[in-house]
């Protein structure tokens, strides 16, 4: 740790403290001109005085020490070097553009890479390594995702922790002066252990080998773009965020589209729409049973969900006359309505009744896969959490005959509806926070599943 | 209470607990067969074994015993009578249709009016009554909002208590047999306690009077209406839930933009304006500044913020030269983008820096309104909840000088988040989930001050 440092405000102690504190396995050496110790570590002055080898080198030093740093590392035989460091091309001058062209002149010459300058870097939990100084690991999981932005990259670890995504790599390269995009994918594409590929881009050094890449990966692995900078001010922002040149939005759009990439326009699409690669294997969910009103006041949330459905292209399909007749055996008549979408009219709390259901609802061969508005925050005022628990656990068995997912407005976030939430995840019934996302996101799967088996691909 | 029973899983015991618990003032008088005591209240077998007047009656009894009930509310000289019960028109039976126009006739009889059937009915926390069984009361405010849908309606207020929209009155109407949308708009119209009006609807049974009145209301009340039922499929649930006839979605949006009321498209959307005009007194915030990065990683916010914005017409200009150069003087260069957006590279925490950031910010003549990404859940992780106290002080300083808004994903959501977020919008300061809808909900209070203020009602 290149620049570590013992007041807890800054970056070069936040890096070391995250390390030690998730129990990153690893020696770790703090470099500090001041040598002593550093978060309970003896520091040195000089990367030369460490003894042994040294092969991952965090760098957070101000730019214009940077050179004789990289001189150091070819001394030490180091492989990679990533930089926190920032104010080199993004800063828009010479001098910054220089320095890059300098420190990748030396990567070739020692034979390491660069990850950065002006990033916060690799999130592996596998290696028990942090993001930066976020203190928390989530589980290790199929997901890898690349950003541009650092914060963004950030932001998704947040989500993926709360919501579990599981991710196998995530790293934010900055200005990616060395390894850029297109070098990260190709590692994501052959890494074993990432199975669905998720992107912040703001730009490509080179659009061409681009596109082809992520033609040639989302054949295999669902690849899903979040590219800032649609808009042309916010294109112009790019530019001075990573130095990122404008590729017009339209390009894109269709570039994207021909090559079977999921482009999606918000970093809560992008969240969703990874997650529901995580949790459901190849298929299409293109007619939804939709089942409102579990506690009541289903009606309104019958017509937005069909709102929500039909606008992004899903079908809600007339259930089969069978499954109308079954329904109206059990449920009563009053409050309820027994079409799709299917209103419980309140009686969702009553075990058996919702269990039969959802078996009549899953057997429809008309039904692809099941929407259920949960909304957990607002069953807990009149049910306890036992009651829920079983509820979810019907919910669960239903995953087993058909693809299931659950729609649950954030509202009060209790820790109770953070433990049915996981055991649902863990049971990979997706819960989204609302119905419009959960639309797009199961929108977004179909299209990727249509495109590649074939349907579109002509 | 017409049907309360001592069963605590029956809206007729939920209904009664919760205006109980939430300490309603008025006396309450629980009717059922059984007689006997309910909820610890003694129970009369029938209303008119009440002592003295009724003056409003819940009523959660099936729908064949209803009529009764209201012969019983003509001799108590019953004012208003709300019906839980269901079973009535949206069932799409002529019975159901039929004791609705009896219902009604009645009511006209015996001088009373119907709010439903098919509803929760009336939520109103100046006279401590609770939306049916939710035994939760938010703050008295400004917004009125109506809703065809008690699940909605219940969402809203749900969202009301997390995110402190205060309710002057909601109104779940359901079929609205008697009362309907056009009755409840023009008693909001004229509430003084209503400021703002919100409402849910599917449809109504007098288009021509419902367009004329939104016309005249809005002039003076800022109008926000969701309507169910913009798609086909929609439209056909809406038929099943509470009978409404299609009005098409191109028609609706282009009479509503006439009328010069706001139209939304989600529950979402739907929240965050009724709270963005709670907050906001008349003006317009087209030329928005964006402070991005309070603890690093602010490029990527720059960039989305600059999309999700110029996405929906906001201006993000470029600062006035005065600005910059000041900005100059107080931000360390690297990690720091100086223009609009503005990244501050991480320094946010450091409350001199960010004082001042923000004053010369809110000082610049070409600046409407300033939206920041603080994103309290992740500077929690690196900051004490004093620190983020005192910078959200800072914020509410700004307010003085310049109508300010906040951008804080959900994440984690802990009690210190909560109550920084309280303060935040004790102070007027709002705080939205995400960049798009902060955009959204200003574009839309944008368009309805600039309808209004003339520019656009030529």
């Amino acid at each position: 740790m290149v620049g570590a440092s013992p007041n807890p405000t800054k970056f070069g102690n936040r890096y070391l403290e995250a390390l030690i504190n998730v129990g990153f396995k690893g020696k770790l050496y703090p470099v500090n001109p001041s040598d002593g110790e550093i978060c309970g570590l003896k520091a040195y002055s000089s990367m030369r005085d460490i003894p042994g080898s040294v092969e991952y080198v965090i760098v957070c030093i101000p730019a214009q020490h940077v050179l004789s740093v990289l001189d150091d590392c070819v001394v030490k035989g180091v492989k990679v070097v990533q930089f926190f460091t920032a104010g080199f091309s993004e800063t828009g001058e010479e001098e910054g553009r220089r320095l890059e062209r300098e420190m990748v002149k030396k990567a070739r010459e020692g034979g390491f890479r660069i990850i950065g300058p002006n990033c916060i870097g690799v999130y592996s939990p596998a290696h028990l390594m942090p993001y930066g100084p976020m203190e928390m690991l989530g589980e290790v999981g199929s997901v890898g995702f690349i950003s541009q932005s650092g914060g963004h990259a950030g932001r998704v670890i947040g989500i993926g922790l709360r919501r579990w995504i599981h991710f196998s790599k995530v790293v934010s390269f900055g200005n990616g002066c060395d390894l850029d995009s297109v070098d990260y994918l190709e590692y994501l594409a052959v890494d074993p252990d990432t199975k669905i590929i998720g992107a912040y881009l703001e730009g490509t050094r080179d659009a061409r080998r681009f596109f082809q890449l992520a033609k040639e990966i989302s054949r295999n692995k669902p690849m899903i773009i979040w590219k800032g900078g649609k808009t042309d001010p916010g294109s112009e922002a790019a530019y001075s965020h990573t130095g990122s040149l404008a590729i017009s939005d339209a390009i894109w759009t269709a570039v994207m589209k021909q090559a079977g990439v999921i482009r999606v326009d918000s970093l809560e699409e992008l969240a969703d729409t990874m997650l529901t690669f995580q949790h459901f294997p190849p298929f299409l969910g293109e007619n939804v049973a939709i089942v409102a009103g579990l506690a009541g006041g289903g009606g309104g949330e019958s017509v937005s969900s069909t709102d929500a459905c039909a606008s992004v292209g899903l079908n809600v399909p007339p259930f089969a006359d069978e499954t109308r007749r079954k329904l109206k055996a059990i449920l009563p008549p009053a409050g309820c309505i027994l079409r799709n979408p299917l209103d419980m009219g309140g009686v969702g709390g009553v075990l058996e009744i919702l269990e039969k259901t959802m078996e009549i609802v899953a057997a429809d061969p008309r039904i692809d896969l099941i929407i259920v508005n949960e909304h957990l925050d607002q069953l807990l005022m009149g049910l306890s959490k036992e009651t829920l628990d079983k509820m979810n656990d019907i919910f669960i068995r239903t995953r087993e005959i058909k693809p299931i997912v659950i729609v649950s407005s954030p509202g009060f976030v209790s820790t109770e509806m953070i433990a049915l939430e996981k055991k649902l995840a863990n049971a990979r019934v997706t819960v989204y926070p609302s119905l419009d996302r959960a639309a797009k996101a199961i929108a977004n799967m179909n299209w990727y599943y249509r495109f590649h088996l074939g349907a579109e691909s002509t």
